[in-house]
């Protein structure tokens, strides 16, 4: 429990001239692990959005081990080692169809106020949601 | 006069597997056309979005010559040829450094109230500005 | 039969500031679209270059109707009225989850020899395997 | 001497819903203000890639201190303060014209052979060329 997964396929405008996927979708397949997370949460990001809620990037590392093909059908595992604070972590892997680790790495948020523009601490409905959810 | 020029180099993440530009980027490389065009009239786009309106893309036609590749210096040339109605239509052309034309296309805009989210006519103190820049 | 459905989330990245996906996203819905269509005919892309071929983009036309947003999913429906020869048309639809039609269009590809980068025609094993999902 | 200033302006296609440039784009600006490093140095890219070297990256740091919007013009400054040997790591930091810091970051990358795709080290015609622009 605690670990989500999503698939997806390499895309052909992915590729760079090196012949393997540009290395910032990487930071963009990481996004996708997130957002399918809040979906399985029942909370997807525009919903979260909806309550007045967003939530900037405050810091991406990004590991690269082995490169995406086009053909690859890749999978995202996502996951969060503490719940969200004032900040929230979520650590990403991106595997291949063999099993083989290509890129991990870590994202941080923080939660800003949509109307002022300003922080917050994550609202206790989300982070009593998330909860339930925690890598252990 | 009528016709504006806008320079840009290829970067790295827009080539794709062929080793070429990929396809969809001009569409990008004609937006940053058009948008240095309304930099030049003295209408920034983000000026323009200020004053509650909108310009959603209605179509789009490309057509390709030949392909940019990394290290071509791209020229984007951006013209009108009738003013903004209900519609406005821009005229775009992409040139290499050595003065060959790679792609040509179109885009259609529709202006949008961003409070009712509503369609509009184009607003008279914009037409006005654009009757001097139209191409004759 | 001649018809392929695709279906795709709309990603975070994928918007703009207007609040809805940008424009030249759905060239590469578009694409998306048409690289599950060789999927599903058993020829996919990176077999296809593979053999010594690749199709780049000769041209690209696409009608706006209706914006895509977050937390959409999308339907790509994908499919060609003619037989490729020297060129290969393939026909776009993009629908949102409540049927909507959103976006319309078609991309014109060539086929070149990976080694000389020179036209060919559209090589007999790929138009024979085509002749089967023609759409009628 | 040993850094590099580039200036980009926010591309429309680069902000997202929240109104402000996506955090996967900094990751492409970083790249931007690499290839404008090389390309002052005297080795763009291609030509790099032309003598049969890919630097593929290894590894990606970034963080966000306040967005881009559209309408900003950015300066990107480049350097690194080690020569390359097994790999090249370069630090980048994004500026907006009120010379605010919006990003720091920094990217790894190695030295690929392209025909066999195996590690190499920097060449020594690379690093020396290097060893002139190094920050100190």
């Amino acid at each position: 429990m605690g670990k989500f997964e999503h698939n997806l396929d390499v895309r052909y405008y992915e590729t760079d001239q090196m012949g393997i996927v540009h290395h910032s979708n990487y930071i963009r397949y990481f996004e996708c692990g997130r957002m399918a997370m809040l979906d399985e949460v029942g909370l997807p990001m525009h919903k979260i959005e909806e309550t007045g809620i967003m939530l900037p990037i405050i810091s991406v590392e990004c590991r690269y081990k082995f490169p995406a093909r086009l053909g690859d059908r890749l999978k995202i595992v996502t996951w969060f080692n503490e719940l969200p604070r004032a900040r929230f972590t979520v650590m990403s892997e991106v595997y291949n169809q063999d099993g083989q680790l290509l890129v991990e790495g870590s994202v941080s948020m923080g939660f800003i106020d949509s109307a002022t523009r300003r922080p917050i601490r994550c609202p206790k409905t989300l982070s009593d949601l998330f909860a339930q959810y925690l890598n252990q």
